[in-house]
C-alpha cells in the first residue's frame, strides 16, 4: 500500500550503560542530584555508545505547508501567514532564527506545501512542495496515498543528504495556518483520546471559536470513523509538512542521530513516526509540554516527560530551541564537571 | 537592635508597561505565545525602565558557609566538603563553573563563614569569613547579633563594589554542608509551615536519615519556640553564607538589578530579604523549583512560579545557571525579532 522506504532504525543499545552512569556518578555532585540533566546525559551518551558524547553542528529544520481545512473557520489567522512566516524565517527575523542564533543552530526551512508561488529571494528555501496545501479533510482525504508516501520519504531522504553528514542532532519544527486542526485528528485516531480532549485554541481562538473548531474536526472524523494505521490516518487528516517531519524523525533516528522534539504538531509528527517504527523513540528528547490543551494529555498517554514547561504555543520549534541550552548543559557536565577523585573531594559514605 | 543598614529599594515603576507590552504583542507571533518567556521579558524591561533591555556583564556569587548542626548527624557528607568544594570552584571543575562558562557568566566566591584555613591558590577567592562556621543552634543561637548584621551588611556593600558597576545580573548560590538544616529552620519560622513538610533528604539522606534529621531539627525548633522577626530567625538558625546572601539580594535590588534566585536555601536567604524589605521581589527571577522537598511547599506557599522544573538538587547556583539561557532568549526575542509590520505578515483580525 505503501510506496515510501522504511529506514532500519536500530535500537539503542545498552553495552555502555554502566561506564556511562559510573560517570555520572563521580562527578563532584550528590548522587543524582542533576536530576533529568543527569537522564539527557545517560540518553545521548547512549545514542552516541560513548561516555564523552558530543553536539555536533546542530540544525534545525522547519517543514511549512498549507491545510486544505482553512477554508473552514478553524484558525484565527488568514492562511496566508503560512508563506509570509516562511519569508520572516528566510530573512531571520522569526523567533525561530533568534533563539536558533543564540545557540548557533543552523536554519533549514523546507516547503513541504505552501500555497505560494516564490519569487526573487527565496534561494535558501528547500524546494520540496508537494502540492499547494492539502485538500479540506472534512470533505475528503487530505492527499493521495502517493502524496502521504512521497512526504515521509522526501523527510527520510532530506537528513540524509551530504550537508548533513556532519550533524549529529536535529530539532524539528513546523509553520501551517490550520495545523493543530491536522494534528488533533492525527492525535485522536492515533491514541483514542476524544477530540474534545485534544482539540486548543491554536494561535488564540476565543471559546465559541475552539468549539465551532471542536465541531468542524469532530465532523471530519465522522467522515472516516476511527482509523488506527498510522499511513492511513496521515493520508486522511496530514499535513505535508507534519509528513515530511515524521520522515525526518525516521532518517535522524536511522542514523542514529539524536533529535529533538517540539510541541503539539511536532509530537504529532513524532507518533506517526513511532507507530510507523517504535525504534525512534530511543533517538527522541521531548522539549516541551506546550500551552495547547491537548498536548499534556498526549504526553500523558504515552507517559513522556519533556524538559520544559513555559506555557510556549508558538511552534516553529520554539519549544525545542529554548531546551536545547539545558541539552548542552547535560553533554558539557559530562566532559567538563571534576570527579570526586579530580578534586580531592570526599565523597560520601553511602557510596563505597 | 539590628546594626546593619537597609538600603532604599524603590518598587519597579509600571510607567512604561504599555509601552513594553505593545513591542511585545507586536511581535511575528500569536499573542502571548511566548507564555512565562513573556513575562521574563516584561519584568527585564521595567526593571530597566526600556523596551530594548539588556544582561550586562552577568555574576554568580557562590557564598560559602560552615554550619555547626553538623556536629549532629543531619548531613551524609563531612563538613570537609565545604572547603573543598570552595577548592574545585576556584579550580573550575564544579558544576557551577560549567554551567557559567557554557553561558558566559563570570563566577566569584566568597568565603563567608568557611571552617578551614586557607593556604595557597586562593588569591581569587573572596574573603569575607565571619567566623569559622557557626554555632550548633541545637544548643544556642547559630551567631550574634553582630555576626548577623555583618553577614547582612557584607553581602549588601559587595555586590555595589566597582568591579560590578558594569553589571546589571546577579546570579547567588551557595555551598556549605548543613545548609539545608539552616534554611528548613528558617522558612519554617517565616512561614508557620511545619518542620515536617520542610525538611528534606538534603544531599541524599535515605528515609532513616531524614527522619532523624527531622527530629534534630525539630529540637531545634523548641529551644525558641516560633519566631516571627527575620533578623532574629537569621540570628539563631542562620548560616553565613544565607545571610551574606540575602544582604547581596537586597543590595542588587538596591541598584535596581535583576537577580535570578536558585533553589531551597537561596530561596531561604531570598525570603529572609523579602521579609526585611518586601520591594526585593520586583528584582527577582525564580530559576527553578529543586527535588528537595520542601522547596514546593514554600514557592506554593508565597504563589512563586520558577521557570524550571529538572528535579536538580545540587546547590552552588546550578538551576540558576540552567535558567539563564531561558533569560538571554526572553531579552534576545525583545531585541531581535520581526514585528508583524516589519516582516509583512498579516496580524490576527483580534488585535485590530
Amino acid at each position: 500500500m505503501s510506496l515510501f522506504s522504511l529506514p532500519e532504525i536500530h535500537p539503542v543499545t545498552k553495552v555502555w550503560r554502566d561506564q556511562i552512569q559510573q560517570k555520572i556518578d563521580t562527578k563532584t555532585k550528590p548522587l543524582g542530584s542533576l536530576g533529568a540533566l543527569e537522564s539527557v546525559a545517560l540518553q545521548i551518551s547512549e545514542i552516541q555508545n560513548t561516555t564523552s558524547p558530543k553536539l555536533q553542528n546542530p540544525k534545525l529544520i522547519l517543514f511549512a505547508g498549507d491545510h486544505g481545512i482553512t477554508e473552514e473557520p478553524v484558525s484565527l489567522y488568514p492562511k496566508d501567514v503560512t508563506w509570509q512566516m516562511v519569508f520572516n524565517f528566510l530573512n531571520g527575523g522569526a523567533c525561530a532564527n533568534v533563539f536558533a542564533k543564540h545557540s548557533g543552530i543552523g536554519v533549514e526551512v523546507v516547503d513541504s506545501g505552501v500555497d505560494h508561488d516564490w519569487d526573487g529571494n527565496t534561494k535558501h528555501l528547500i524546494q520540496k512542495k508537494i502540492r499547494k496545501g492539502t485538500s479540506n479533510f472534512l470533505k475528503s482525504a487530505a492527499m493521495t496515498k502517493e502524496e502521504a508516501s512521497q512526504s515521509l520519504q522526501t523527510g527520510i531522504n532530506l537528513v540524509s543528504e551530504g550537508k548533513y553528514k556532519d550533524t549529529n542532532v536535529f530539532l524539528f519544527g513546523e509553520m501551517g495556518i490550520g495545523n493543530t486542526s491536522s494534528a488533533s485528528l492525527i492525535l485522536s485516531h492515533l491514541t483514542g483520546i476524544s477530540l474534545s480532549k485534544l482539540v486548543g485554541k491554536g494561535t488564540g481562538l476565543n471559546p465559541e471559536g475552539k468549539n465551532a473548531k471542536l465541531q468542524i474536526l469532530e465532523k471530519a472524523y465522522q467522515r472516516t470513523g476511527k482509523l488506527n494505521d498510522p499511513f492511513e490516518i496521515l493520508t486522511e487528516f496530514g499535513g505535508f509538512e507534519i509528513g515530511m517531519m515524521a520522515g525526518a524523525m525516521l532518517g535522524a533516528a536511522s542514523k542514529q542521530n539524536l533529535f529533538i522534539v517540539d510541541g503539539f504538531i511536532t509530537t504529532a509528527a513524532y507518533l506517526l513516526a513511532y507507530h510507523l517504527s517504535p525504534n525512534v523513540k530511543d533517538y527522541a528528547i521531548f522539549s516541551h509540554v506546550s500551552d495547547e490543551e491537548g498536548h499534556i494529555v498526549v504526553l500523558d498517554h504515552y507517559q513522556i516527560k519533556p524538559l520544559l514547561k513555559l506555557n510556549l504555543r508558538l511552534g516553529e520549534g520554539s519549544g525545542a530551541l529554548a531546551a536545547y541550552p539545558l541539552i548542552e548543559l547535560s553533554v558539557k557536565f559530562m566532559n567538563e564537571m571534576a570527579s570526586f577523585a579530580d578534586a580531592g573531594v570526599s565523597d560520601s559514605d553511602t557510596k563505597h
